[in-house]
């Protein structure tokens, strides 16, 4: 067994012990040499597994002492509620409300906790311009010429490999390329809805796709959606008469952060093959995942080709260069039409580049880092909001993403909050974004793809302090 | 008076004289004395004015003779014929003659004389990659951030720029940046059109329009159109009862290259905004014009805001960058909000360096260029045609753009023509494809968007001798 396999081996194995609750918040851990001598490893090899729990958060060393399970980790905030939205199709779009949300955007000196993206300073620049420049030097035309219209091979064969472990089940031949992954969503239900069709949703929902169902005319159906295992599938098999297409965001869900199990996919995707009604997979967040392994998801169990995966680099690498694709299964020819009447063909350029990135192998390494951030992130914000936020402050407890559902007692209004934060430069996305109906008036979203710092602690603290004066 | 503005004016004034027919074929050309004493310019200026006008396929040289105008120019077609359409909306698409004809797109040695737009040899591709190349090192986070809504700012600035000298009245604030000219046309069909809505277009008219409007459960209402002066207004004066929408090309418009005059640029805008029908027009191929001057839009006319202006770099500069724009007028808010969710945002990259490229002024050089080069294959085209073509074979005579409308005798089916054709690697768009309609089984498209050579003249003959077998 090689060094690295060990090394790897003994950290998650840790790690999952303290996740999991065998190791407690000021346990103390084994000495250095303790596990050099149960495991039969090197004292650096040792210290390495120490150094990484430690990077992660999850141990804390004392002086003279050794190391204990860190104290970060007994913030234990009550869990958000499960969902209960009226299981009748409504459309009541928060339009006013996005609108002032977006209408600060780009604005210098405002902290946007209110976005959905990763922060630039979390992504490889400086590789990606490398990629771009030379891909531009490459190509044959400059990259002037139109890409065939399925999309660049080398990308669609690179996203087709990085799929087998979690059972994808497709080749580059199952795959089409879209710009971005809103872009995907929007061809999906161009395809399969007509006005008047209802699609069944998770509730909450990220903005874009309420909006985009509505601006199709399609009759949306929120879920009863719980904040860690998903969607409700009792929940669901009842809405089953009443829908036409299903749209899911299994692995960390955005605002949520919940992730569906196998089981759940898998019965998920029986239940919607039986009764012929497609499942768009929007997968987006699939590879930001806190644990060790990366989740399978609904397409890992399709064999009808009726679910239609949607994934992007967008959340991940490069939110301008607007590269997203779809395993659309059977839709596919109607899928592909549909990207030559409105798109005609992807970005020649940056498709090529992020092509020869995914190749690298750089990606990986660079996924690797941008979880660890993620997930320090998402535990510095629980601890900060514990110790500033009003009594009664709930949270989701992601376990992958970009995404913190913050939930407050019912006499805070999150819209108010908003109106009272901008004033200070801090942007937050209020919960009725996340839906069509009247709910979550007292619950947020915050973006934990922020780079951790002084400055966004005292902007979260200042964000308790208002939402305590409410 | 400057020198270089006497030598454009002499050279135009010549060339308009012998376009216009006031010079016919094989009359004489003043000597270049007689034209140095006349306009009192140098014997250099003379003579580059000759040159000028030769290059232009204008006049051609004989030894000890002097200037005479080209014999070429004597080459007279019969126009083709005025589309006279069923004037009840129609919507039977030929998909399977367009899916025979894309699949061969990209294929090696196959001639493309099906495709619209111009071959890569006539695109300043070193140029471009040096603008991408900087506009990737410059940009602030490498152009993986997300633009701003609404598109690049000085990509709309200097959009807004070069409409001032047709009227185009938009400043920056009235553009937005879509992904290609057909991005913009679908948004603005998206935010106008419901099902079941009757749309006027020219016959025969782009497939993507076409097929675009149909996938959107459009009804297609096809309108008589002269092969030089465009629709026909009485035509659609009529239809004005029956219509929801009017898409328009009033600039050299593909398949025919017509171009509406001013009047009736006028006219349209009027009737369309008194009946509050909105009017699409697609200027792609604005730019491309043969004549002195650059044409008017129907936009130059539109008080109301009721005409959505678009237009891209798609057909001058390069398809696959995907750079396209509308000045949507009083449908702003819906384009955006479409843009918003249906794409999120441009490409940052590309959008940064076509405006970099745009604002140099190295755009309307090679445009000039552009111009010039399909003048000239228009010319030698119809030479080429005249020489080897059945008898009877009428054609369209472009004023601009891209296309060359043939129009065989009616014994001549451009279907079976393509099955003969694509066996000797050539590839035609039967006229068939341009409408929803049976007619046009007899014509075809040919893009004159590919460097003349001896081998496009070959395969031309080939294509004439095929249908001769007929």
């Amino acid at each position: 067994m090689s060094k690295e396999f060990l090394y790897t081996e003994i950290t998650n194995g840790i790690a999952s012990q303290i996740r999991g609750g065998a190791l407690k918040a000021g346990d103390k851990l084994p000495s250095v040499r303790t596990l050099c001598q149960e495991h039969q490893i090197s004292m650096n090899t040792a210290k390495r597994v120490f150094l990484e729990l430690e990077s992660q958060s999850l141990v804390e060393s004392k002086p003279q002492s050794g190391y204990f399970v860190s104290k970060l980790l007994s913030v234990k905030l009550p869990l958000s509620e499960v969902s209960r939205p009226s299981l009748i199709a409504n459309n009541n779009e928060p339009d006013e409300l996005i609108s002032k949300v977006y209408e600060n955007m780009g604005k210098k000196d405002i902290t946007f906790f209110s976005i959905g993206i990763p922060s630039g300073d979390l992504l490889p620049q400086a590789k990606l311009k490398k990629e771009i420049i030379n891909a531009t030097r490459e190509l044959k035309e400059g990259g002037t010429e139109f890409e065939e219209l399925q999309g660049n091979l080398k990308l669609r064969r690179i996203i087709a490999l990085r799929s087998l472990p979690w059972g994808g089940n497709f080749n580059e031949n199952d795959l089409v390329t879209t710009n971005g992954g809103m872009n995907a969503l929007s061809f999906c239900l161009m395809a399969l809805g007509k006005p008047g069709d209802t699609i069944a949703i998770e509730s909450p929902c990220y903005p874009g796709i309420l909006q985009l169902a509505n601006g199709l005319g399609l009759r949306v159906l929120e879920l009863p959606t719980h904040p860690t295992t998903g969607i409700e599938i009792d929940a669901l098999k009842k809405a089953i008469p009443k829908i036409n297409i299903c749209l899911l965001i299994p692995n960390f869900n955005a605002p949520l952060g919940s992730c569906m199990s196998d089981e759940n996919k898998k019965e998920v995707v029986r239940l919607l093959a039986e009764n012929n009604i497609p499942l768009i997979e929007d997968d987006v967040y699939g590879d930001l995942y806190f644990g060790p392994n990366r989740p399978k998801c609904c397409k890992s169990f399709d064999k009808e080709g009726n679910v239609l995966y949607c994934s992007s680099i967008s959340k991940t690498l490069a939110p301008g260069y607007r590269v997203g694709w779809i395993a659309p299964g059977k839709y596919k020819d109607k899928i592909l039409k549909l990207k030559l009447l409105h798109a005609t063909s992807s970005i020649t350029i940056v498709n090529e580049a992020v092509a020869n990135f995914l190749k690298t192998g750089r990606y990986e390494k660079h996924l690797h880092q941008l979880r660890r951030t993620l997930q320090n992130n998402y535990q510095n914000y629980v601890q900060t909001i514990a110790a500033y936020f009003p009594e009664g402050t709930k949270t989701s407890r992601p376990q992958g993403g970009l995404s913190l559902w913050v939930e407050f007692d019912k006499s805070i209004q999150t819209r108010a909050l908003y109106n009272l934060a901008i004033k200070q430069n801090i942007s937050i996305a209020p919960g009725r974004m996340f839906t069509l109906q009247d709910q979550f008036e007292n619950c947020m979203r915050l973006c934990i793809g922020l780079p951790w710092s002084e400055d966004i602690q005292l902007k979260l603290k200042q964000l308790g302090n208002l939402a305590k004066m409410r």
